[in-house]
């Protein structure tokens, strides 16, 4: 296992968001592939109360190259004013590896 | 992405546990925000079997300065003699690592 | 939080090849926990496409000492040509370190 792949997560409130994201994250080649959990609750502090909202966890695999542009892409079109944004750089076979380094050149026309 | 946030895991038996563990742990400020996953399902090596479980995993999202404690806070409130407790860095978005610290600040009177 | 304890990821297609891939490598001492998260959707680019497929990810917590194995493992076993192979260290609460380190002691015979 040598080669790395980097893990974005972010949450997002609603399917729509989700779907949005994921495609133009794909399209745009910034990831080679978006996991989307199940829902999640997510209970925090905000502006002194402790609140709760049901959102859609997404995972963005991408290359360590790419990872600095999902990131700016995620906060641009995030509907939140600070979402979570979390990433951290993880080990992959071989093969995957190689398909998300594939995955995610940078288009030659944009 | 220059902030570092320390996600934490658990899995807990049961909704209430999750509640309780989740409302302490925000109350005391030992985290920001507490995600819980859906179900999941745990299968493993227990005293000579393989034991299954229907559990629920909490994630938490702490700072570095606060992870022991919130660490030390799981372990004693937690059910199971030996939970699981697991955690690792990650880089966060400037607001999002902001967000995090601050509300993870150590109460003046405790 | 001294010891290390591997998380190793990957994403299979039923809950038949879940639990054929969790049992197998429990029975061979690759992992001592398998937690198989609630149904995932992947969306992907796959030879010049946007794929989508319904799949159920399964995370494997082994010792930093057995992780080359359970990859292997994982490897030959999956259905898929390209498998997500995906792994990371993490801090484990001292107890369920130790409890990971002694259930995957690799068996005398085999």
């Amino acid at each position: 296992m040598t080669l790395n792949v980097t893990l974005m997560l972010t949450t997002v409130p609603d399917a729509a968001t989700a779907d949005r994201l994921t495609a133009d994250a794909l399209a745009g080649r910034l990831a080679a592939c978006v996991t989307r959990m199940g829902a999640v609750r997510s209970q925090y502090h905000w502006q002194g109360k402790i609140e709760s909202a049901d959102e859609i966890q997404l995972i963005f695999k991408t290359s360590e190259a790419r990872a600095v542009d999902l990131e700016q892409f995620i906060q641009t079109q995030h509907p939140y004013d600070t979402p979570e944004i979390l990433s951290w750089q993880v080990a992959a076979s071989n093969a995957y590896g190689q398909w998300v380094d594939a995955e995610t050149q940078r288009p030659i026309h944009v």
